[in-house]
């Protein structure tokens, strides 16, 4: 393993800190990513100014539901929208306005403090894939995923440089009752790992116990003042607000920890089959989802969330890594940025049923445009297959490793008198090359992105050894990252606490599969 | 083949016209790409400014080779240029004034005028894999390529809808002698396809062979007059031009054919590591090489051309789809645009050893950098495998189709009433779905980009057909359209011309492999 640092760290600071997790042995993580490239922007002044006087009057016009919420919708009264029955009317302007007190950005911070992301601004923040029922390897096939595969998945995240983030749901321990996962899978973010991750949002009570859970964690105080998990709010679009995920919302925002608010969209079906009808969509609804956070707390930080698929026409089948969907991703990363809010989009997704060409097509594809599109948290950013729908351990290390491409390519161009090399040309001259002089031997180590799984053999040796294919050569590498895996160090007072909630809140209720 | 248009063309127009090809039968392409988005750009004026003073420093002091071409030192000489032996050296800003004759833009005819190509601009034209000695199919593996070979790829290129350019080498027939191969090569894109093609380059007399059987193809005059031809010239950097491919552009500049000046690189081994360091050496090599072409015939068309791939430094190993390699790209580009000139770069490049995953994260990478990078022609834009050593049948196909991404991606948005979607979201409203409602049923057959490819079927259906991987489909359509292809009609007097010359030129050489 190339990427063990190795080094030992000991966690400074008083109080919180002290009560969290100390490392005996670490893995190198990059830094999250702070560009230094512009964003790509393909929606002209005329057409956000379309979108955004067409999203206002959706919201007054049309409205949006706030379905089973009788407090949503009186706090919308109060604040002054027209509400009919669990229709809100949104008079023009409203909305904005109520997110004028969302944060710019906002430090979500790790049990390790290295490990902490700042979210906004021009940072690029890359977690794993969420939500998947079934997972895949190359070995087993696919199958329905269990507690097991989630704790690989978390140990992979731990152990892979250029993924800053532990994710949530990385795969759904569907062997585990639907009322008691959240508590394993939380548990496995904390103890398996010291990278940030993300709550739970199935039921208000689960965002509750994730919030208990980081009190352990983080210290009560320390959790109150600062925000320490990220965790996924979905639209029912179109222009439904449902009470759960609403639930959610509120106890998170109530207790100052982050949300992406996040329109689920198959365009054609959840949305227009347009992309400018489909941005105005996205923007009514999380402007309407973000003001409604900021009614539940002025200032709980918040992210602008869009994940939009187009659609087979022929089949229905949701499809990735499309013109239309990059399209759309880079549209909306400017409304976000106009409205001075980070922004969430982009991830390795692709349709394809292995990891194979399709998949990383599809893939690079939406990862590409994520990076110039100026997504600041990107879910999904390696380990999805088979449109979202599996988890697959192979795709997970093929994608990390390209997540180091966006590293390089956001650092930008240096242009000092080492970039500049004149006395490289002068040395080397017509004719010659460079492999040898002053200036290749001073700079080559840091020179080019290194990949930590592609081919770059020989032919000849490349098929002596057996002409593995990417697949065959990630599943070796899973197998070895899973071999030299090390658990972080965590105070013992903690972890025997945190083991503790979990085992009294499982005694206390029934399973429950639904 | 749902991309067979079966429509029956006449061309029209008198004199050469009359003499080039009619169809009988003939295969939809979709017209170059002409941008409208705006174009990435990561260079800033300062490093831009630093790059063109130092390339200037380099043309002057360190100068530039013209091998084994004293005619070339005399013009050099005679421009103003300081000429020591081989070694020339341009004063700054010499070789900038010579280019300044070139044109911003070219048509490049196709006997087929529908085929017709305009390179530059904002405009992107696409063409297949140039070079490679061996071919890869999947059901015969890796092999040297045969003149069988060739002509396979000329058809799967002539019947691909988004590839508007035949190439040139699309594979080395192996089993024709060194110097007969191009006759055969010129016979096959001239008489199996309609699209535009390149010329030979490997000696001058070839390039004059290929002028030779243009005038057969289009008419004496029409090729004086007329583009018919876009050849590539690579520079051996750094910096030194040999006589060989100096020979081949005198001839095409002379009959006002268009060259690409094109730096090969491999950073590090040809050029320095550095992103600016490696952009300077290629500006100069280009401005030098330009002004030479427009020493030998001021006005003839040419490209600025850039192949540049970053080194794997343990190995030495040329790689690709890197973030160096799209850095340059994009760098390279905007110098392109400064000196008003059209830009050649990029391609589905690869180190790949399979058409697997690795395959296509590095193609894609780059595909995705040279739309938004600014290339107005794309050579190696599919096909091309293992570095550039292997032309890939399963590949060419696979992305063939990716190339339709870039079509749709490079439209831009539209922001028309129909595009705004009111009614469509006033119709179906919160909770409603788009799957039904009349703007969906007015819109969605041209609503999303399609693929030919790809597979988006459900995972039982999928298994139930093979569980095949994009490879496996991608076979299987090679077959189902070299099945198909049906070779469009040509003129009975030119094409017993054009097999005149080929078995005259033939019969009057001894075969040579070297």
């Amino acid at each position: 393993m190339s990427d063990v640092a190795g080094r030992r760290r000991a966690r400074g600071g008083g109080g919180a800190a002290r009560r969290a997790a100390r490392s005996a042995v670490s893995f190198e993580t990059a830094k999250y990513i702070e560009r230094n490239i512009p964003n790509f922007e393909v929606l002209t002044e005329e057409a956000l100014e379309i979108i955004e006087t067409n999203a206002e009057t959706l919201l007054e016009e049309i409205g949006v539901n706030f379905v089973n919420n009788p407090a949503a919708c009186a706090l919308w009264k109060e604040a002054g929208a027209d509400v009919q029955g669990e229709r809100v009317h949104i008079p023009r302007g409203l909305a904005r306005k109520l997110c004028a007190t969302a944060p710019r950005e906002f430090t979500q911070h790790a049990r390790n403090p290295e490990r902490n992301v700042v979210i906004g601004g021009r940072n690029l923040v890359l977690a794993p894939v969420y939500g998947p029922p079934f997972v895949r390897d190359m070995a087993g096939g696919r199958r329905y995923a269990t507690m097991e595969d989630f704790r690989k998945f978390v140990k992979l995240g731990y152990m892979s440089k250029w993924l800053h983030h532990s994710g949530g749901t990385v795969c759904e321990p569907t062997d585990v009752a639907v009322n008691k996962r959240h508590l394993d899978m939380l548990h496995a973010h904390m103890t398996l790992s010291d990278k940030p991750f993300m709550g739970s949002v199935t039921e208000p009570s689960r965002a509750q116990d994730s919030v208990d859970m980081c009190e352990i964690l983080f210290g009560k105080d320390f959790v109150q003042e600062n925000t320490v998990m990220t965790s996924l709010i979905n639209v029912n679009s179109p222009m439904t607000f449902d009470d759960v995920m609403m639930g959610a919302l509120e106890v998170y925002a109530k207790n100052n920890q982050a949300c992406i608010i996040s329109p689920f969209i198959v365009g054609g079906a959840m949305a227009p089959v347009s992309v400018v009808g489909t941005l105005t969509q996205v923007l009514a609804e999380v402007l309407a989802g973000i003001a409604y956070s900021q009614m539940v707390r002025p200032g709980a930080p918040i992210i602008f969330g869009t994940f939009v698929t187009s659609i087979d026409m022929g089949s229905g089948a949701p499809t990735f890594g499309t013109p239309e969907a990059s399209q759309i991703l880079y549209g909306a990363g400017q409304l976000a940025r106009r409205m001075g809010l980070p922004y969430r989009s982009g991830g390795g997704l692709c349709g394809s049923k292995l990891p194979d060409a399709q998949a990383a097509y599809e893939s690079a594809n939406t990862l590409n445009a994520a990076l110039l599109g100026g997504v600041n948290f990107m879910l999904h950013a390696c380990g999805w297959l088979e449109g979202g729908l599996v988890s697959s351990f192979e795709k997970f290390v093929m994608d990390a490793d390209q997540l180091g491409t966006l590293h390089k390519m956001a650092a930008g161009i240096a242009i000092d008198d080492n970039a500049q090399a004149m006395d490289a040309i002068r040395e080397v001259g017509p004719g010659g090359h460079y492999l040898g002089c002053a200036h290749t031997q001073a700079n080559f180590q840091d020179a080019f992105w290194k990949t930590q799984l592609l081919d770059y053999k020989p032919f000849e040796t490349w098929d002596e050894e057996g002409a593995r294919d990417t697949m065959t050569l990630a599943a070796e590498r899973v197998e070895r990252m899973l071999n030299d895996y090390q658990q972080p160090m965590i105070d013992p007072g903690v972890n025997e606490a945190l083991a503790g909630y979990v085992a009294n809140k499982k005694a206390s209720m029934r399973d429950s599969f639904t």
